[in-house]
């Protein structure tokens, strides 16, 4: 990944002459890039850890696996909102972890929390770096005298696929496109697509409780989930003995979520399925938002079982941000475009297919065929280069996600649209708020949305404005503050909110039992 | 429910001629009814409630929401498990809350529960009274001056239906019929169909995770549960913003399965359907067991969508357990019955049935029609009614169930039964040790056994050996101590298996927070 920027350079999306001119007729951006700083030249705060304190954790993971080196250091400084990469950018001094360590067993990773609890140094776990939440950051407060970063890429391997049961183990440091040719050398796959995928590590999709855009037909990351292991500074917890259980409280669901704030995922089991004989495709158009999220509602409350089903709305719709490839180019429809896919054997896909096609022309829907279904597929993973793109031109652009019940959808889309425009422009600058449903469940679904406007003033604090406005509108609609990306530091101030001041105090409890040290991922997710 | 056995007195199954001669040919029970005891004359251990006590939880909930009377504190003695059954028709003095409170308001309970935390009272709250765990028992050891049982059945209401998410909010004293009723007025259902059903309330379903009959379609209770409201003496929480949310750990999974040790839950918030327009039925039958789990296995990883699944091992489907109308009498067929049912609009049944049926039929199944299912289906909640009887009779009958993943079921299944085999006839009996599969998963199913024996010596001395072995077995094999019948007295002794030491201390940590005085049914789950 770039280190101040989304993912793979090769893969950069320029911007269109579309929409250069979108930017600038909509928003007074003028569109003209910066150019590409010099890593190199970054200023970091230079690193505090000693060298007792160095060589001692050389000694546990081997020195070619304690990093101090400048591009280390920086590579590990944070993740990918869009402060985050503002802040690279920006000419500051930037703080980074003072080391990256990079473990390779469990025993290494208990050595280490033991170290650094008997030493006052911070443990942040570190998977794919792809954090838009803050949980990356390097935060020391007065406790620390130091924080490492802990890199769990070797963690690797797939230790064992069980065809009968479907069930695959993997080392919590492989990236979703690691996980997938693993399996599908022995014919298998997992079906976890977020948008961060290319990067991300399965730890980190159960540290954060990931959700894909396959989540219709394979569920969020979270019910994929068998079983997990977790190294913690009080010791090991290795749980989920069944596929579902009455034993008690499902202690996984706490690991599940912890962002590394209990202890250290070092493998997760997971439920796996047979590579789909079949992909079917089909896009449709609606009237607008109301009758295409009524529809997929009807789709879901009857089960007629997707694998992809999302709606953009009129405003997303309006600028094809749902096919990235044709941004600001012709529209592929009017109102509002939704999509579909459907994977399997062909006798299940074309059954789940039919049903759905039924319900959703019952529904006020008309069928625009395969090509932007596939159009979509094919761009998936693409958004995040596009902000890149827009932020170097001086656009503002980032996505924020909550998810509520069905009844809730009109008025909360409402509040959060409208208070994202009114802080922006209090800014001064006008802003696109376009919205999706990407998550759909029998009770509810959720809400995804991006927001361009122009930069004005400080832009890292232009956002944080408007990023507030958007919280406090999610909570007092109702919404969760976060449906798949998680707390990080950014939401942390909303946690008391989410589960109450006693769940905040239960949270409290099972961190003070795990890590009484407080070292793993301080300012994070607890408040 | 009657005091000394389960359920509706008139729903009584007296034993058939055919299931006598069988208890005498193959266990040597001679199936001469006992009389039936008179509740005024069982010996209770006199009430340690002092008047001042009494007094005081009378000024909380009311003079007459505060009962001491015999019958009341014998029907609030325990559960009905096989060791309850036999120990409340012994002639021992028997064990029993000192008063049963039924407070109407959350107010009540935290006044309930702030009293008896500053006087050593233990609270256990009560259900529908159907634990099989000892989940009721009247622990006090030496930390408590008296033990009230916290009846839920005033918190009886509807009160929120939201069509459009389908969600419906209960007091957690509501009944499984009484919910059925309830939603049935506004056509909609929800679809929680445990052997319990009559009589346990969506409270108790929440606290033990409950899992019932139609989860192939609908779920567990657990998945069914989108909010919950829980008095705790450090104060209420209310979990569950949103159908799903990455905001840090699943708090709602610390609720439920926590047996009331956590927190009174007073609401849930439950995902309901409309009633099923049309149900489908078909019955199977597998030449064996391992063909027929294949085949359930196939069915649930396809995803073919059927309600209800389920599977008889040869011993069952020899003495017709699945269909309690008809059990001891001709075999419905030979090897192994399996049972399917389909639920939902015309369209939607017609075309899981078809495909559940082609799946099943190319795994080895030969269609029985639909006479067997139909059978199944309305002796469902009859089996508990038939142990009433073989225990009166002079057989030993009780009930134990697990999970596993698929590729451990065949060496779980006979670990288990050759446990149960060896223990009772160590203790001089053979028996029948019975088993079938009730709810599937993509990775595994749950394995229910069902034992009939000869009573030796002291049956409950009896059983408990047979027990202990039976879960040795479990958990040696990789089972879960229990998928749905919960942890209770009776099986916290494996939880340090089951989730770790670790595991545990997080959950006495948990318990510190939110019950710092232990009040809440102490020596339930957690060990």
């Amino acid at each position: 990944m770039k280190w101040n920027a989304w993912g793979d350079p090769a893969a950069a999306k320029p911007l269109s002459d579309g929409i250069r001119q979108l930017l600038k007729a909509a928003l007074g951006v003028d569109g003209s890039s910066a150019t590409e700083p010099d890593p190199s030249q970054v200023r970091l705060r230079p690193s505090a850890l000693t060298d007792e304190h160095r060589q001692a954790l050389e000694a546990i993971v081997g020195a070619e696996h304690c990093r101090t080196g400048h591009l280390d250091r920086l590579l590990h400084a944070g993740g990918k909102s869009t402060p985050d990469l503002l802040r690279r950018n920006g000419s500051d001094i930037q703080d980074a972890p003072d080391a990256v360590l990079l473990p390779g067993f469990d025993l290494d990773i208990a050595a280490i929390l033991e170290y650094c609890g008997n030493h006052r140094i911070a443990v942040v776990p570190f998977g794919g770096g792809t954090s838009v939440v803050g949980g990356l950051d390097p935060i020391r407060g007065d406790a620390f005298t130091a924080v490492i970063s802990l890199d769990l890429r070797r963690f690797d391997a797939l230790h064992s696929l069980d065809e009968v049961s479907g069930e695959a183990e993997f080392g919590a440091g492989v990236t979703g496109p690691a996980a997938e040719r693993l399996l599908g050398e022995r014919g298998y796959s997992l079906g976890h697509f977020p948008q961060s995928f290319q990067f991300a590590t399965l730890g980190g999709f159960a540290a954060t409780r990931s959700s894909g855009q396959d989540s219709a037909g394979y569920g969020r990351f979270d019910d994929m989930v068998r079983g997990l292991r977790a190294i913690t500074p009080a010791g090991v917890l290795e749980l989920g003995r069944a596929p579902a259980s009455a034993a008690g409280p499902d202690l996984r669901q706490l690991l599940l979520g912890s962002e590394g704030v209990f202890g250290v995922i070092t493998r997760v089991r997971v439920r796996v399925h047979p590579t789909p004989e079949t992909t079917r495709y089909e896009a449709w158009s609606f009237p607008d938002f109301t009758t295409g999220a009524a529809a997929l509602r009807a789709v879901t409350q009857t089960g007629t079982g997707p694998t992809v089903i999302r709606l953009s709305d009129e405003a997303e719709t309006g600028v094809n941000l749902a096919t990235t490839e044709q941004i600001g180019e012709q529209q592929i429809t009017g109102g509002c475009l939704a999509i579909t896919l459907f994977e399997g054997t062909a006798e299940h896909t074309a059954s789940r297919h039919a049903e759905t096609r039924a319900v959703l022309e019952a529904h006020g829907g008309t069928s625009l065929g395969e090509e932007p279904a596939r159009a979509w597929e094919h761009g998936r993973f693409g958004a995040p280069y596009l902000r890149d793109s827009l932020l170097a031109a001086g656009a503002l652009c980032e996505t924020l996600e909550t998810a509520t019940d069905w009844s809730r959808v009109p008025a909360l889309k409402a509040a959060v649209t409208e208070a994202l425009t009114t802080a922006l422009a209090d800014s001064g600058t006008p802003a696109l708020v376009l919205c999706h449903i990407s998550h759909v469940y029998p009770t509810g679904a959720s809400l995804y949305f991006t927001v361009v406007a122009g930069q004005r003033g400080n832009p890292i604090e232009q956002w944080s404005a408007a990023k507030a406005a958007a919280s406090q509108a999610i909570m007092n609609a109702g919404g969760t503050i976060t449906h798949h990306h998680a707390v990080g530091a950014d939401h942390r101030p909303w946690m008391s909110r989410e589960v109450g001041e006693l769940g905040v105090q239960v949270l409290r409890a099972v961190k003070a039992t795990l890590d009484p040290a407080g070292i793993l991922n301080p300012g994070k997710l607890i408040p």
